[in-house]
């Protein structure tokens, strides 16, 4: 089975797993009741065979073959469609009712850097879009194959088979690997000889190294290992001019970092082929542990002292009183701990020491290869101690970890069932975290009960910071039948302007692509949006690389 | 007494203090013999009353005097000749003989972010460089008062009189600070509230916060607090066009990085205004000693697990044998720990243990607010330990710590004794360290003697990474007399091209200025240059912001 077939074409993930619902018996009927849902209605994907694409020029195609060989220019239905879009909850909503307004020509898997360099500069002289594709996981329209007027086809230029570790320098900790290389491919290579790059946004699975250093991801440890950002000793991108390597020096004050201009760069300035990563060894101890507080803020409050005081846990999550809730009445039942904790008699000792019925969660992870890991957790759970947390033990921690790649999954399964599901994240000060909380929240559910919606709007924090942190929200709707793309947008203006008006930046990991456009310039201001323009016509004179997005 | 009288107009630092080789009978005669001095001649500077500057033009000042007011534009000669240059050794040689070469026609000293902008729209229309002043000690040439053909003048815009913290966010733990308050005032300002920077480039006493971001510095206890790059969580830059102020999110995946694309853009792009910088609780407990190694690279070795193993000291720096041997020399007697440290017995005792009698000094310094200092103390001298570490004990820590920013002091007293004494610095992974260390000296080692002199060459080990570490050479000879610029220009030049040849960064916290613009130019490659000129072109469309530096 190709790897086309093995992904499921309309959603997330593998085609062969789902979020069941039939297993969480107490989650459908919590949904329903919240979301005021009266049928049940369901709609399901159409099916492949039955999506029309536009045709696809097989001259031009042709003209790639000869740099590439046949293999290695697919012009297929499927393949098509696949790299036509990412998974936003707006590239789902259209791929389902097999709406494909973009999909590419064709799409090329060039298997050497040079190659990389060669297409592209085939692509320029004959002035075609040309749209870098990792994992095609985006969520923000970023691998969607647009073309401006001036291009005559548009192409996906899929980096899967750029998916070698090239070396690993064990005494300065560095890998220098290719950008097409997804995350378990990464992983496995790296801890086969005793190292991670401890990356694990929750893409991982499905993304690539090169896409994360394009949109600046930050992974679910980043506490410990950093953003991707931080990660990045040197990169290597192709452009139609040449290919570029910056130094890889561990510091320097040789002028402004052409590296951070690159990273965060989206395949506007070039096509990521390969960086030489910071690594570690391997953690041989983990601890993850979950901890109740009495309220989000003062959860809040416990992580921006544990991080302050300069602990290094690995991961720091803590969800709202809200999405506490929705994550106990999701779990299976066979698995549900966090119900179990909070079983009759435990809410009674809560209620008794002052707990209300909707705590926070927080989810606590320390990892290392020596033995400091049970100092520090001691230390950061008298932290949260001062703040009335109080520590569920490990079970929570773990359940947490193994499951921390399905939610997801979720998405399509509410899909069927007609249920909006989106996720958007900011970040801010910790001064301004209560304002831009209350404030994104406000404007989420204002929105989608202005469409006359009953909303489920929750939050955590998913990355935290010496001063400040991440808000990650989740808001679920009824769908707005026929009309799910103008309630999309109407939600998501909403909240994109809240955040601004809020001292939040636009994206703290999901990037800008197409969906964050406006905004991102609106956050950086017409002067630094013409600087990345002018950065743009260097290095893409012809003005072909990923049209429609970022500054467009 | 004015700052500009109260500072040495010729040299380092105040004009009240020195670098006194009588309090240090045994460094003399070892540079002697060192450097087969064979005379006692000197050569003092000139009297400032015999320099004559170019004349200033009066109509033009008279433009800003309509701005600022009268108090505010200076043309008298003390202030022209200390806004002419910097603090690089091809400077002093310079100001000794009253070469001044470009004077600023004149010195602003604008009160407000306005007044800067106000300034730089003026100086735009009229086509006049300006050149930003912080605290002048650039080393590259990164604040003389060059211009262009096309300018009709060049004035220095002295930053001094913003010079306040503006606001302290306790809860994020960020100080919004302007950019013209020096080391001194600004640790003063912060201390007084409980709070640091944590900021000590050797240069802190006479160094602006301004000039620190403008040109990527890295302090000395850059290990805990970060280079600069990583404090600032958000900066002002008034350029021609507007004033610009970047989104203090503590993360963003909002696109490629303004914020880093300013951080070291040395004025090019803009006047950099204030920051917002993260700060953090001053420490209460601090821990500096010393420890000797039998030689350099497994020192070296040492301090790479130490910082791969994950402990943070907040300094650690290794001497290599030759500069630990001279460091002994150079300790007035009454302070001399480390020669009483490795008295005859004690010697002896290190030779039974096959230490030679060139060890290797490292300081080794822990900063906290709590007791885990004692703890990692502990860890890391057990590191140590393991690679032959031998160690000292917090005494010669202690004077270390006391005198890190006299050492400039002596470059003015050698040169009184005509002798180059000059510093600089690079970067690389752990894996190229040793090549590039013996590289560079090689390099600078044959270059003095090209010229018929006898060479001291030694390094440091400033600043390191989990992947890599700085080089800090420094380099004193007899100088060629009445062929200093020329000496210097050959040394400067042998050793930029052999550290460009051997994978090292041009700066790793010096900055670049004109200095070393030409291997800025080569390590970051055309096209890239291309486009940190065309980003210069948008912010700076008269190219009026520091011509002939960086990107030239």
């Amino acid at each position: 089975m190709s790897k086309e077939q093995e992904l499921k074409w309309y959603g997330w993930g593998l085609a062969s797993k789902n979020f069941d619902l039939s297993r969480r018996h107490n989650f459908w009927p919590f949904l329903r009741e919240k979301l005021q849902l009266t049928s049940n209605e369901t709609l399901l994907p159409v099916n492949l065979s039955d999506i029309k694409l536009s045709s696809s020029n097989s001259t031009l195609s042709a003209k790639f073959e000869v740099l590439l060989g046949v293999n290695a220019v697919r012009r297929d239905d499927l393949i098509r469609i696949t790299h036509a879009m990412g998974k936003s909850y707006l590239d789902l909503i259209r791929i389902r009712k097999g709406l494909i307004q973009n999909p590419p020509d064709f799409v090329l898997y060039p298997k050497t850097e040079a190659q990389v360099l060669e297409i592209l500069q085939l692509a320029s002289d004959l002035k075609i879009a040309v749209i870098p594709f990792g994992g095609g996981t985006s969520v923000v329209g970023g691998v969607e194959a647009l073309k401006d007027s001036g291009h005559i086809a548009a192409i996906s230029l899929d980096l899967s088979q750029l998916n070698q570790v090239v070396s690993i320098d064990e005494i300065s900790l560095l890998a220098t690997i290719e950008a097409g290389m997804l995350g378990p491919a990464l992983e496995n290579a790296l801890q086969a000889r005793g190292y991670t790059l401890g990356h694990y946004p929750q893409s991982f699975e499905f993304s690539s190294l090169g896409g994360w250093i394009a949109a600046r991801s930050a992974g679910q440890q980043s506490n410990k290992y950093g953003r991707v950002e931080d990660m990045v000793s040197s990169l290597t991108i192709a452009n139609p001019i040449e290919i570029i390597t910056t130094l890889d020096a561990p510091a320097s004050a040789a002028g402004p970092s052409i590296k951070q201009l690159l990273i965060g760069s989206e395949g506007l300035f070039g096509v990521i082929t390969k960086a030489k990563m910071r690594i570690h060894k391997l953690p041989t101890i983990k601890n993850y542990r979950g901890l109740l507080f009495k309220d989000f803020l003062s959860g809040a409050q416990a992580i921006r002292t544990i991080i302050q005081s300069g602990l290094e846990p690995t991961t720091i999550r803590l969800s709202d009183e809200l999405e506490t809730g929705a994550f106990m009445k999701m779990r299976p039942e066979s698995e549900s701990m966090l119900e179990n904790a909070l079983s009759s008699s435990v809410k009674w000792y809560l209620k008794n020491r002052g707990y209300s019925e909707s705590p926070a969660l927080m989810i606590l992870g320390f990892e290392a290869n020596d033995n400091s890991v049970k100092k520090e957790v001691k230390t950061a759970l008298e932290v949260c101690k001062q703040f009335d947390g109080m520590d569920l033990g490990t079970r929570v921690g773990q359940h947490w970890y193994k499951d921390r790649f399905a939610l997801p999954y979720l998405r399509d399964t509410l899909l069927d069932h007609m249920i909006m599901l989106d996720t958007l994240e900011t970040a801010t000060t910790w001064s301004n975290f209560s304002n831009l909380y209350k404030a994104v929240q406000k404007a989420l559910i204002d929105s989608i009960q202005s469409f006359g919606f009953s909303p489920m709007v929750f939050c955590h924090i998913s990355h935290s910071y010496h001063d400040g942190a991440s808000l990650y929200f989740t808001l679920m709707a009824k769908q707005a039948k026929d009309a799910e793309t103008e309630q999309w947008q109407g939600v998501k203006k909403a909240a994109s302007d809240a955040i601004l008006a809020n001292g939040g930046t636009i994206s703290h990991h999901h990037g800008v692509g197409r969906d964050h456009a406006p905004w991102a310039q609106r956050e950086h201001g017409k002067l630094a949006i013409a600087a990345l323009n002018s950065v743009k016509q260097v290095f893409d004179p012809q003005g072909i690389l990923n049209p429609g997005k970022l500054i467009k």
